[in-house]
């Protein structure tokens, strides 16, 4: 192998799927490191002061934090597969799209409806699906948002994917459903399916139990 | 030219400020186009119906929004005078700053301090110390954060640089004083007195005016 590659992450963290599922796809070899994010280990500190954060990678040496920017450097040091196309444009909508995604949409999703109850929730649905109709509208003719093939975008919104049903579950009603997201539902499923992804995805019920636990304590305080 | 490149701005948004640094760094003509941002062109809307902010760059009709999207756009499409190094650690080390920049220093110096007074300004100032403290270090060895030339980072901490004086001249004291950030004075200097730059600074007194008047506004809330 020659290189040292470590990704250090937990075993439910989406942000550092998206680091994994890259790796994956690209056919790159690494260790992992599991972090117990309520006891983090020194290395963990030492690698990323600033947010103290998984996923950290670390290559020869050198570590890399804050997951769209891990992203960008497996596709800039490993060709294969590349998760970003070559056209500038084209790669400059992943990125405005890969931002939206973290800033608006998982935000109005997980602390506008999945993190309340009661009035405040229901006034964050409105928002909530104004930023999922525009990805709904991105995936408008093509299977993933990168195309053909899984690209970066798909792997910055793989949260999406991946909570959507656990939330469901815990809140008892669909927010992505097939009438108004047909393209959203779809691309869940397509998401969810792809072999890297599936054989990378952690337990369901570990992670209602999860998510329900978060949930309780958030509304708790 | 063949190229039908346009920026839409403010005369003060050091966002738009990046596009517009960029592109003279790399000697790319455009047209300028200035946005009354209480006043909203139909076009502005059209071009960047999610944020409806500036800058939007475009380029042959194909609108860009989000000013990091838009440098790395620019410095994919037009290679001269690179933004961004070549080894992929050192790209992902500027964008991970850029972010950094943004998300935190940004946050804690404009809605932190600058927007606060009283125990509320007092209370943010050790956490706004401690992002800029990040940067200080960043600049260890080099005289731009991207080196011996102006980069990508460079630009997108720009707003500081831009920033600063002004609000050291309205709130009536250094937050970046001499003896804490040696190399952050020197950097502002440097950055703000590099000849692209000097040409595209806004009037210092409109600026001043400018500040004031959305301090007293935000202040009075």
């Amino acid at each position: 192998m020659g290189e040292d590659l470590k990704v250090f992450r937990t075993w439910s963290s989406s942000f550092a799927l998206r680091a994994v599922w890259a790796l994956k796809l690209k056919g790159i070899e690494y260790e992992t490191v599991y972090e117990d994010l309520s006891n983090k280990s020194p290395l963990l500190l030492q690698y990323n002061p600033v947010y103290k954060k998984v996923p950290v990678l670390l290559h020869n040496g050198k570590p890399l934090c804050e997951s769209l920017v891990i992203l960008e450097y497996i596709d800039e040091t490993w060709k294969q597969n590349p998760l970003l196309p070559e056209d500038p444009l084209e790669r400059a909508r992943a990125r405005f799209w890969a931002k939206f995604g973290d800033d608006k949409v998982f935000q109005s999703i997980v602390y506008g409806i999945f993190l309340k109850q009661g009035k405040e929730q229901e006034e964050a649905i409105p928002l909530a699906i104004e930023n999922l109709k525009h990805l709904e509208k991105e995936l408008r003719g093509k299977k993933f948002f990168g195309g053909e093939k899984i690209g970066l975008l798909d792997l910055a919104l793989g949260w999406l994917a991946h909570h959507n049903g656990v939330f469901e579950e815990i809140l008892g009603f669909k927010l992505i459903d097939q009438q108004k997201f047909p393209l959203l539902v779809q691309w869940i499923q397509e998401f969810a399916n792809a072999p890297v992804i599936q054989e990378n995805w952690p337990p369901r019920d570990k992670l209602v139990a999860k998510f329900e636990a978060i949930r309780k304590s958030s509304l708790a305080k």
